[in-house]
Parts: structure tokens; C-alpha cells; sequence
């Protein structure tokens, strides 16, 4: 038992994957505990079994029905909302919907907020899929908008990435065509029974041919599959290249090196915070925000702030 | 005449607008040379001059074309591409159509690339600005792709945000309504031809007077433009209400509070920044990198690795 909270969540609850424990325990990663960690170290060795797999997109392209249906054949998500800083509220869009599939009892939901991280993908949303993954979910979706930095950041958190497009998803996502080749593991071309799609599967798999001709075999090339998410088809294929990914990648070596990494990276981001914080004395705070008053500019006021801090 | 790089920039060849100084400035900065400081810093009394106007949106928004008709009305300009980290390389749509104006002698063209920071306005972004304020210049627009955090960014870097949407911008738009509304300050419902937009301008019409209506009057409530960059139309009263929001942000002194806070908080990302520099000594990275390939998870890997270090 580790108290969190308000209470006290079981880690031999969590393992044996009880609802309510889940939903206690993500609680308290996603509200910052100071207990979360404590827990999140007990349940270290349950961790690395379940397949992350990253969902994103432009706004549009049918993330959320193309989820649903993939909890439904896979069971388990976490679907990230945008949400406002400014606020701090979540928007309800994405969890509304979601409900279509809460009822069913293998399927876990749970809306991470997020919270003014990079590409909303933080790390609240890395502790949820480690206790997910403790509680024996073998695939977890991590759902989010976007197009740019939110695709990369998702790659980085998952062990594979769908990127959804549609034949009209508009020059910003073909002039972006090449960083997302290198972040996609596969291409869902979702909306295909809209006008356009055949010709936008051609020119992709065009590209994608041209792109990994001459890569060495090691390469995964991303895989492209036509979905329609409205009506299911393709999903049986999409989930047939999930699994032909995750086997490549346990081959060549690549799942246990991506996945280090990950760990790697978000140790590093904890170790900075807490640098930051313990760089961030209330003397040092009250030295800043007396200076932030003056007429300085940024470099100028940062400069001056440095250079009295070192002498 | 500041030593940048390869040559020098003549402080009074950028505050005389010179192309080439302003070229060589901004690649400086872009470049993160270490005197590109120097040269901010001999610039700053010259800053503080210019509206700086960030326009953003969903992909295929229109947001682009839309910039070039602000371009050709207002003269000067930063676009945001974005780009991949993982090539480092920037993409040239953006700038291969910006060149249709770049031919305008009032005009500066320069296309920052998004380095993998929040929402892909960064430092050299902000930097980049204040050059381009030193040189004169009456309005600089920054463009940047998104939906969610890139708004916010935008918004706390610039004294205007534009949200260009359509009428089609889909169902994560509509869920983002709220907080696009705290972040805009100006909507262009943008390809207003199309079907559907004047129901479209309806709704977001009343979501705005519902949720202002009881605002005290110093709040400013964002515009709704109906515009359609392909014709023009729409421009001129998109550049009115620019200048009315700009005069009715230095009236109530909201002006100069954002851009005391947007200073503060350019000035402590630095200081992080330099903070992070000076806790990374060779001795700790080799500690971390060591403690890194073990299979501790990342936050055991974060607390042994702290521990040791306040030891």
C-alpha cells in the first residue's frame, strides 16, 4: 500500500488491473502527488510489458473515431485533450465520445489533461501508461493533436506512431510530408472513401518507396493503410502492421534501445526540474522579480541577474 | 559594429533597416552565436517600437496566404516553419510562397525554423523580432502552425493574436472554442465562400457576445473578421481592427503590462537556461550517463542520481 492522497492505493490492485485503484493512481500522477513517485518506484519491476502506441494528426483527420475503433480490437487508451493553460480546464470533446466504449469492462478510459507541456504529451501522461502498463493492459493508446512538434514528441514517449492524414488534409501536412516520414511507423490515410484518396495513397506510397529504397533492412519503412473510421474498414489491417512493427522492432533491437532512450530522456527532464528548483531560492526569486521591475530587456535583465549571482 | 560570426554588424546600419545588417543579425541569433547577445544588447534602446502580430491556426486554415495579404498591407515579416528535429532541416513551402512578396523593396523576408522548442517560437524568434523592431519597422507578423499550445505561445510572445479558422476547421477546433477565445485576439474566419460560413460566423458570433457580456470594459473582446485571402477580402477590415486592438491595448495600459511580462518571462528562460549550463558539469553528465544505462526506471534513475549528487 502507498498512501496517495486522500488515501491509500494498492500496488497488488494495480497489478491485478482494479479499475478504481487505476483510476486512484493516475489521479495522483496527473495532480503532481508527492506520493505518485514512491508508487511509481513500487511498481518498477510490473512495468514493460504492455505496446505504447501514439496516435496524432492534424485537427480533423479522425484521431478519435480512428482510437475508438482501435480500443475496441485492442482495448486500453489514454486519450490526451487540448486543453487551456489559461483556464487549466480540460475540454470534454474527445472524453464525450469516448464514452461510446467506457462500457465496455476491458477497456480503461482516462482523459490525461494536457498541462502546458511541449506537444501536451508530459510527464503525467508517461506515469499513466507505466501504471497502465502495470495493471496488464496489453496495448495502450496515447492519443493527440497536432501537427509539428506533437508528432515528434509522441514518438518519443511511444514504441510505435500513427500518424492519421486525409487525401484533404491541406499543404501544411504535405509541405511537413518528410519530418513525418521520419517520425511515422505507419501511415493511417484515413476518410478513404472521400475523392482524392486514391491518389493521395499513390503519391504517398511513391514517396515512401523513393525515401527507403535504399535503406538497409533494418529500417522499419512506415506502412501506409486506408482506413475509414467511421465504418471500420482497414482497422484489422492497421492493427496487423501494429503488431508487424512492434515484432520488427523486438527483432533488430530497436524497442529495447527506443525504449531506454525514453527512460534516458525523461529522467533527465525530472533531474532538471529538480535542478531548477533548487537553483530557484525565494532569495534568488526575490533578487529576480526586483530586477524584472526595472526597464532592462530580456538579455540585458538576465545578464545582470547572472553576473550578480556569481559574484 | 558588433563582431557576429564570420563578419561585423553595424548597430546603425540595422537601425537604418539595412537588408543585409538585418540578414546577418538574424542569422546570428538564429545561429545562437554568443555575440548575438552583445548585439541585442547595444540594440535594446532602439526595441519597443514595433506591433508585433502572431498569426496562427489549424493546418489548411489558410494562414499563409492570409499572411501575404498582411504583408502587402502592413510591410515586414517573420514566418514560423516547422521543422523537424530529427534532419534539423527546415521546409520550404512557406518560403517559396513568401517569395511573391519578397520582391516588395519594404518588405523583409526571413523564415525562422521551429528548433524543437514549445510550440516553435523561440528565443531566436523573439530575438529575431526585436532586431527587426530596431530596423524600423512598423509590424512584424510572426506565423506558426498549430492548435493548442501554439496559440499560447504565440500569444504570450506577441501584442496581437490572430486565430485564423474556417468554417470547416473541424470538431477539435470547436472543442477548443473556450480557449481560443482567452488566447485570440482577433478570429479571421478565413475562405468565407465556402458553404457553411456564414453559420459558422453565427456561432462563434454568439459564443463571443455570450461570454463577454459582462466583461468590464477594460477587456478587450476579440473581433470576428470574415475574410478570404485567396480575393482580399476581408484585409482591410482585419488591418482596422489590428490597429484598433493596439489602440485600445495602450489606452488601458495592457500594452505595456504584457510586454513587461513577456520581458520577465524571456529573461528567466535564459537564466534557466544558464542555470541547467552550470549544473550540468562534464563530472554530473558522466555520473548520469553511467547511472543510464542501468535498468532503473526513470524515476529511480532521477531520485539515485539526486540523491548521490546532494550526498
Amino acid at each position: 500500500m502507498v498512501d496517495v492522497g486522500a488515501g491509500a492505493v494498492s500496488c497488488e490492485a494495480v497489478r491485478r488491473g482494479d479499475r478504481k485503484s487505476l483510476a486512484h493512481a493516475i489521479r495522483a500522477v496527473e495532480e503532481n502527488d508527492p506520493c505518485a513517485t514512491a508508487l511509481l518506484a513500487a511498481l518498477a519491476s510490473s512495468v514493460g510489458r504492455a505496446t505504447r502506441i501514439g496516435i496524432t494528426g492534424p485537427p480533423g483527420a479522425g484521431k478519435s473515431t480512428l482510437t475508438m475503433r482501435l480500443v475496441q480490437c485492442l482495448r486500453a487508451v489514454i486519450a490526451i485533450d487540448p486543453s487551456s493553460p489559461f483556464t487549466g480546464g480540460a475540454l470534454l470533446g474527445d472524453r464525450v465520445r469516448m464514452s461510446d466504449v467506457a462500457g465496455d469492462a476491458a477497456v480503461f478510459i482516462r482523459s490525461m489533461a494536457a498541462r502546458g507541456e511541449l506537444g501536451g504529451l508530459g510527464r503525467a501522461t508517461a506515469d499513466a501508461a507505466d501504471i497502465l502498463d502495470a495493471g496488464g493492459f496489453d496495448f495502450i493508446l496515447i492519443e493527440t493533436v497536432g501537427v509539428g512538434q506533437s508528432e515528434i514528441e509522441i514518438a518519443k514517449a511511444t514504441d510505435t506512431t500513427i500518424v492519421v492524414i486525409t487525401a484533404d488534409s491541406g499543404d501544411e501536412v504535405q509541405a511537413a510530408k518528410a519530418g513525418l516520414m521520419e517520425v511515422a511507423d505507419i501511415f493511417a490515410l484515413n476518410k478513404s472513401d472521400r475523392p482524392g484518396s486514391d491518389a493521395c495513397h499513390a503519391t504517398w506510397r511513391a514517396s515512401l518507396d523513393a525515401r527507403f529504397r535504399e535503406a538497409p533492412s533494418h529500417v522499419w519503412q512506415p506502412s501506409l493503410v486506408l482506413t475509414e473510421s467511421q465504418t471500420g474498414r482497414g482497422c484489422d489491417e492497421l492493427r496487423a502492421q501494429i503488431n508487424r512493427h512492434a515484432e520488427h522492432m523486438r527483432r533488430s533491437g530497436g524497442f529495447a534501445a527506443r525504449r531506454r532512450q525514453q527512460i534516458r530522456a525523461r529522467a533527465e527532464s525530472l533531474v532538471d526540474a529538480a535542478a531548477l528548483r533548487r537553483f530557484w531560492s525565494a532569495d534568488r526569486r526575490d533578487r529576480f522579480e526586483a530586477m524584472a521591475s526595472s526597464t532592462l530587456s530580456a538579455h540585458e535583465l538576465a545578464a545582470h541577474f547572472l553576473d550578480e549571482d556569481s559574484a
